[in-house]
């Protein structure tokens, strides 16, 4: 019997704590494996910094409340762990901290970047002999993970997209005549379309939903774009536009400007809808307003999809249910058996064929001219947002939950670290 | 016995079709008095261009639906009429059509400028001496409205910016320790706070929720700003900050730059939260997100709270009874008798005291310093969110409503008005 450790990596979501309840709950069908469950504070780093939280000390109430709360109930970090022949000293620290309290269960949930530090501590184990059995549990808004067909996260945020768009446009129809004609709409996505794509659900045939929809796998032409606007406004009056953070030109430039980039090196964008805007404007002079989402749209869980959380849910417990197996270095995928009825299961796939990974969307998910979801991709797409998981209110607002994340006394010196980022202190 | 016109006007609400169906319903009560309720097509405009549909032509089903349908389910309008004596004409052609068509009861429903339309035409018809029973029906999610307690359509906005600030917290709580460490939101309100305070109310004794709160009756002082936001990240890791987007300087200048104006000469604003963005950046240089809700946040029927929708039928139903009863140029307002629990009811306002009015948020409601909601403030909003209306859903998505609007056969030749907007062509 040992100790697990828990960590949430990466952009949070709608559902990750309905993962951290999967993987809670599935702990204790293992008394004899699994003693206490870890979780890391702001994760990787918890385990680095010894910031670690007995979660059997939160309380039932908070516990329960894990599967309805948005957000990281731990907190997360975006922390990549170097080479270990470039920074051995943080493997060797991690596996310290794993012995002085007895962890032997590693569960690390988060996307393609957090997928690669499980692959590379379970490596470092390995290469030391140190007995740690390594899950990495699948979580990511952008739905870029290969090989899993679909990633807990992104229903939710493909739920809130397609409704915000549907009643955007609802609005829009309302008011064309004699006010704004277009309407922008910003979503997240750097890299891949999945995001706006899905907010083509919306679209059915009463002319409401996305008009236009615009994902990073397609080059942007403005030209081609303000054209489509100007077709689609005089043809039913008005114009709803879905556009993924991370469109680029043909030259490969985003069309929203890099600033600054953060800790994995990725770019952060933003100001996507109000450059199309300009375009817009200063080609045909409509009346335009438009919203960026940014992070209320994977925070929505008011509007969560109860798939989502399903999926969430039960690739925590899968986790757990590998761990005891005695599986090593996989990550709970979720396979597709058929769209209609929705029907799928959970396997085990290997973490090396999904680590640092990046799916793209089959371009036939989106039409020819580019600016549309296909039948194909409506078939992928539908069953993802399938379902409501309402979270219970109080007061108006969702009751959601604030773990005390108390942090358990530490067992080794204060670790001061080469090259890692370090959280803001925090006392024991 | 005679017909009914019912208009919907200004910024579209979650509610107002709630308010439609509390009259449509409404009308049913009184078969002896009111034979059909015509729609007009995009509010006033559809009586000066006699595009009127026949509400009953409407499908079961779709009447049934408006109750959880966002936007404007006949059309909206920023259409304002000009003093009698500037345009007599458009008076004129009003009441051709209204006679025409055989109406004789006029309820319109929008906020301070709709309310003024009801009024000038309310004495244009006492003056020309035809028979028409005007009732104004108030709309508008500003809460800006005087005498009523509070305007149905605003209880929605208000829920939907407190659950997404709520929400954005648990985010940024999870990643400021490594990640972003403010995050700006922003909401509408030109000229008053009522929206940006209410999202004060996601805060508690957790940590969550908005720690600065920007409103337009609060002259916006960037030092002050930006010292607050320095040291709610000092104290508590990260800062949550909602600002309207209509807070201006210490001059009178909108923080966003004015662009262009709407038809009734409101400025047309937008972008607030970069800016505050670029403010922070530039002192303090903290990883910094932001979004703007735009369109969203009125649209969003998905969470709208009860009371509103409650109160959206309820003002439609009273106005009916108002016609009925005889009453002329009033509105039915809200009046609040109680907060805990929260108890109201509705009476009749005399128009003119509500026309063209704007009530400001009483200062009290925010701190001393202006960035926070206090515990009046809280008394105030809190009943206001109370309850979930959710729609129905179908295949994931809202199972919103939407009128075939098919245009009544017109009796009188075609209007061209000398200073009308003119809505896009659309056959009867």
């Amino acid at each position: 019997m040992a100790n697990a450790f828990y960590g949430q990596s990466g952009g949070v979501s709608a559902v990750i704590n309905a993962t951290a309840a999967g993987i809670i709950e599935g702990a204790k069908a293992y008394p004899e494996l699994i003693d206490k469950v870890f979780a890391g504070r702001d994760g990787i780093l918890g385990a680095l910094y010894e910031n670690l939280v007995d979660i059997s000390e939160e309380s039932e109430e908070t516990l329960a409340g894990l599967v309805h709360t948005p957000g990281g109930a731990f907190g997360s970090c975006r922390h990549k762990l170097q080479n270990p022949n470039v920074n051995h000293d943080e493997y060797q620290r991690l596996i310290d901290v794993f012995r002085a309290h007895d962890i032997r269960y590693f569960f690390y949930n988060g996307g393609g970047d957090s997928q690669d530090t499980t692959r590379k501590l379970a490596d470092a184990a390995h290469y030391v002999g140190y007995d740690l059995t390594c899950i990495g549990v699948p979580k990511t808004i952008d739905n870029d993970l290969p090989e899993t067909d679909c990633c807990p996260g992104f229903g939710s945020v493909a739920k809130y997209v397609a409704v915000s768009a549907l009643e955007a446009s609802l609005d829009v129809a309302s008011m064309h005549k004699t006010s704004t004609k277009v309407f922008v709409m910003e979503v997240m996505g750097r890299h891949t379309g999945w995001i706006a794509a899905a907010a083509g659900l919306a679209c059915d045939n009463r002319e409401l939903g996305p008009d236009v929809i615009l994902v990073p796998e397609i080059t942007f032409d403005r030209d081609a774009f303000v054209r489509r606007v100007q077709q689609t406004v005089a043809k039913k009056g008005f114009c709803i536009v879905v556009a993924a953070e991370g469109i680029r030109d043909d030259s490969g430039n985003f069309v929203s400007q890099m600033e600054t980039t953060d800790a994995f090196g990725h770019a952060q964008l933003g100001g996507v809808a109000p450059r199309l805007v300009d375009y817009i404007k200063q080609s045909l002079n409509y009346k335009c307003h438009w919203s960026v989402c940014d992070y209320l749209q994977r925070a929505a869980r008011h509007i969560a999809s109860k798939t989502d959380v399903d999926q969430a849910y039960a690739v925590g417990k899968a986790a757990v249910d590998y761990a005891a197996q005695g599986l090593q270095a996989v990550m709970p995928g979720i396979v597709r058996e058929q769209s209609v009825p929705y029907q799928w299961h959970i396997e085990p796939i290997h973490i090396s064929k999904v680590a640092g990974g990046e799916k793209h969307m089959p371009r036939h998910y989106m039409s020819k001219d580019g600016f549309s979801l296909t039948q194909a991709g409506r078939d992928y797409f539908a069953p993802l947002i399938e379902g409501e998981a309402y979270p219970p209110y109080r007061n108006g607002l969702p009751d959601y939950q604030k773990c005390r994340n108390r942090l358990l006394e530490r067992k080794l010196p204060e670790y001061f670290g080469k090259t890692t980022q370090k959280p803001t202190p925090e006392t024991a």
